[in-house]
């Protein structure tokens, strides 16, 4: 099961990545089941896009399947997608499938070594700022703290943000941009078009109406029509890598969250590397 | 257990008719079950719409309950539907209540012997246009395609319509009109006035968030009130038929989407007969 | 939809009727749903019974869909069974598919007239004997009182019974006999060979954890293997009719309540007609 | 387990009382266990609201825990919301926390007594107005009507209303407003203002796709953003006592209607007693 | 809401306490939620039992409700749980509902004050024998080995163990007795005898089948009907203190964890003190 | 995420593969989510046994993840099977994780290769002996058909074999045993011990109490229990390859079906390959 249909191209302009990971410990698991449970979505959809009037029959791309995690560590789950990412030839736009939030450390990691102002474009609802969780210092709720140890604070652009603590809101004020909307000026959408982006898409941005198929919903986020057509809109930019997390299939009987996250990916590809 | 109560007059405006069939196979079954479990949802609403100012208490409506469709192939269910729509009155208005889109073409059938001139009005996330489908040349995802070969391509007119294959786009092309949103020009209201119009919604049609008890959720829809809205307007067009398909309530353990579809039934009955 | 495909013989050796009614409130409700959800699940089962080899293709019997009982109070739906149930030929058995347990007072009204000695063998986690529940005389949880009332308690035989008031227990001791278990003495089993016997099986008397779906579980009942072979027994008494009653899909996600509901219902048509 | 953590401080701003209590008979239930729920949902939540940029952590309120209701009648159990209310120090603001939406009237009777010209303004999708509802007087379902009974009707004002029978909403003209929006004029905002309020919030008032855990889904209703903006806007008013009623977890496998409800009541102690 | 109705006798000869509390983060969570979860089931079970011929409507027994352990540590829980249990008279038996295991400790070390030859009797799937889990030395998999620091090896009973690692089995056979199942020998019922007894219940004890809502399910477990034969025999032993944990209602669509829960329950009070 | 945090070893005694696929269409899909969803479930499992008493921590197994079988025809997806076991080392056993039966005639092709008197051990609740099914003649329903074609007919053995056509019945009469538990005879189980056998665990063998998870629940099945003791007993034979199939998450909120499948895993990974 390759997600919509990929087949194993020589030279693909975009690998699908699956990182089944959920060990930090939290208020509910699932994510570990994700990248499965997208593919197995993605039987339902098309690979055509009548927005974008693309399809991704005509694009090569690859769908590399998922990490071999067994009993590693946050700590090493992160190594594993460093050393991932940096292994692709760069004409290849890595795409990592979640698992938890925790991975884009990893890919953030391996992307700065080749790209030294590169930015991060981070869809939340949740800033990720704490600098411990539960004990832990590297977690889904402090990984956007151990990326801003490696990347200015400045290089962060954090979208759809709409919960936190007041001093995790007091550091993202130190950010390029953080709004819970996906307004973004055109300044800003111009310095972006200036970097590198890596983005990373945590499913919970998205409303719980629309994805309620996460570990921790918070109410009044953004809608699914909101963020695809967002998504579609980094085409304009330059984009170098990309992921899509937290999605925890056992809290969606429904399956629409799967589904989502599959129209996500697809209208990424398309926008991103398609024709 | 009949819908909303329905008591059985002589002379019904209008019908209701059960058609508990989902055989044609694909990515996940259920909505045979969509009549009973919409008779029971119809339990918790009123008869009575505070939009449209009607009650259904003082309409004389019916429910025949459900077709006898027992083992039969998806040709034989449609014939079953098309020979119980033409067996109705004039005066009374036929009302599906699905089971899988199939049945449509059974309807439009019917109807089209009595109306030269028919338009087919659908609202959908799927252009349901494929000529084939898994091996199968009737089924819910080419119910459009052949009820294409009965009436001209430029007497339907499709809504809400956000999914399909490059080709299935092609040739909805040629419709008199197909878009993903509800909005209709005025041109358009003007010419459906002047036929009769078959109205067929397949609950996918909605957003998942709105109706997630269906087959192949499709992100991105009409919200629920925008559907209802429209509906409450089809009292303006000349409807001889309409259909409500494929809600599937094993996925949506809330059980929203049934009623959802209970209330959509009851505006579209007063919008159409109501005083 | 019917049951395991039944056809429409013009002499049908059993008859199956829909009681899709669940208006008696009490701690959880669905049971309107169930016909049609056994129904369904009965499209996964194969109509051969390897145990006793007989085949449901070679019985001539008819599913003749629900009964309508919109709107109707409790009463008139008992008046509504009744009628059906004696509208029956002598040589067609009646098959009752709850819907909630009120119903068997009607079928046994009806046989009652044509069987002065009938005899009614109740399956069943819960007395039912209360004189009123929740303000209301007839309801699932005093069906049995009413019973009582037109059949002497020396005609009842309870089995799988492990829940009641303490006084319910009382008069269930002038039964002709009242068990958890359905060891039944072989005295008993002859007295009951020699009357007309009803059967009444709500599915609450199996065990949760083989029928989750229902409104009461009770723990501690019979396994699905035991009724099983209890229901293929039945060809030794002289059964003149049968219900299933209470299966509340809405809690059993897994749908195997209705799935058993399905195999009961074949086991018995083939036990008590099949050759 | 208390809500995000409440400490409990001698001279709370706030007091929690929860509720469980759900016997009135209906279409669902499960109210009951909401409050302990929307107490475990809490755990997801931060105590900071980024919108109105104020923490509970400096607010002293306390949760009371639940009031011990067992075997009581509808009566008995609004006469003990009432007595509970009525002991609380009048600065304390007493928020209840359902339960069916019936206990409303005793806390309606308590503040009553203290406040002569009392407005209860209502967030709710049904009327509530029924006379009687299943031979019960006292009920979810005639609630409000009971309370007309207390406070004139020209001291209601009913917001998100959207179902109820032909006869509810004639009685429901005769209140301050009645609307299905929560577009307030400022003529009555004013009028709001210059009256001590006890605010109800049904989270049935939200739409079904944002709070599908509730007995009585209705479609078409608040969003849950449209809610929150106006429960952060009801520190204008004077509000002496609140409640929020009918979340019914067993319907909502996602959970993400308790995490709503917490949400709501963090942001209703922040707008009303924060600093 | 109160278990079974539970008033609130003066001299109680058995009092429940809620101890809803799952703060150590493990596979699945959600045990915080039973105990209101358990009293809402209760409303669907008799208070007679007709296996011990006994009603609790005789028995003076109380319900006080749940502890308040907001935001505190599993240190501290214990410590609530301890002090709660030390505050009882000695003529009243505490019964504590879970929660999370680890509230064991709390009562173990109050009983132990007063009962120097105290026995523990675990009713359990797995050992929790670990000497830490997650990095924490207190939690729902280590209370055993915290215990068996408070009290000697000799002093533990542990029945239907079929969990643990090599160490932990190896440790456990330092038991006065560990086993898979509940057969005990009559020497060890005698031994049983001569001490007093606090008796822990951890649902998951039960296999699966009975109680799917629990954290961690381990297959092949004893049946319901078995624990609950057991559970009637307590009344032969001095009991001085029972607790019933591990409940995890999210898990559990068809609520008959929950159910069964209450009866055990209601078992154990009338064995224990019922007459 | 590997099964039980399974390391790499160079010569492996044993290697898991999983085959995601679930693309013949029936009544109920999601098998391609199991393999995931198991290696999820075994992180709340020990990778000691206490019956066996051995542990997995000093086995030399791999899991090698899942074969890419994107937009493979069944009868590709046979072959990725066939062409995967063929490559294994003799010293390897290979332990499929399905996925749907069908991958299991791809497994004995491979092993028939080398193995010329193979036996098939197959437990499962259905013959899946049809020649066709919905117009496939390789399909879940036809496996056993085709794989009689392959081997004869007498070195096949079914166990706990319940439901089938009469026509597959009788075709089963004709292997070397087939019956509805799992007595086996000692003359059969020393033939067995005289061939290399391959085994193919149907999930839905076991009873749907204790694997509601599956796509088509047949009553009356085994108990986890047997099974488990059964799989132990497989260290006797010279077992060459072995299957698990058929567990279909989506049905399963408890969950316990994959937890059920990792501990059958474990205990045939012990008994088979443990010291």
């Amino acid at each position: 099961m390759t997600f919509l249909g990929a087949a194993a191209p020589a030279h693909p302009a975009a690998a699908i990545v699956g990182v089944p990971y959920d060990n930090s410990s939290t208020f509910r698991r699932g994510s570990a089941l994700a990248p499965q449970a997208i593919r197995w979505a993605s039987q339902s959809i098309e690979t055509y896009s009548p927005v974008l009037r693309r399809d991704l029959d005509t694009l090569p791309f690859a769908d590399h399947g998922d990490l071999d995690l067994g009993g590693l560590s946050p700590e090493a789950m992160v190594e594993a997608v460093r050393s991932r990412v940096a292994g692709f030839d760069r004409s290849t736009l890595p795409v990592l499938l979640g698992g938890e939030h925790t991975l884009t450390l990893g890919a953030v990691r391996a992307l700065q070594d080749h790209h030294g102002d590169l930015a991060v474009l981070q869809l939340d609802a949740h800033t990720d700022l704490r600098d411990e969780y539960e004990g832990r210092r590297l977690s889904h709720a402090t990984v956007m703290r151990r990326i801003s140890e490696v990347i200015p604070l400045q290089q962060i652009v954090a979208l759809g943000i709409r919960a936190g603590t007041r001093d995790e809101f007091a550091l993202a004020e130190r950010y390029r941009a953080a709004t819970p909307t996906l307004a973004v000026t055109s300044q800003l959408w111009t310095w972006l078009q200036e970097h590198p982006v890596y983005v990373t898409i945590d499913i919970d941005a998205v409303d719980p109406r629309d994805a309620p198929g996460t570990g921790n919903p918070e109410p009044d986020g953004l809608s699914a029509g909101t963020l695809l057509t967002f998504v579609r809109r980094l085409g304009d930019l330059r984009v170098v890598g990309l992921d899509l997390v937290e999605v925890s299939p056992p809290y969606d009987p429904s399956g629409r969250t799967a589904v989502l996250a599959a129209v996500i990916l697809r209208e990424a590809l398309l926008a991103l590397r398609g024709t």
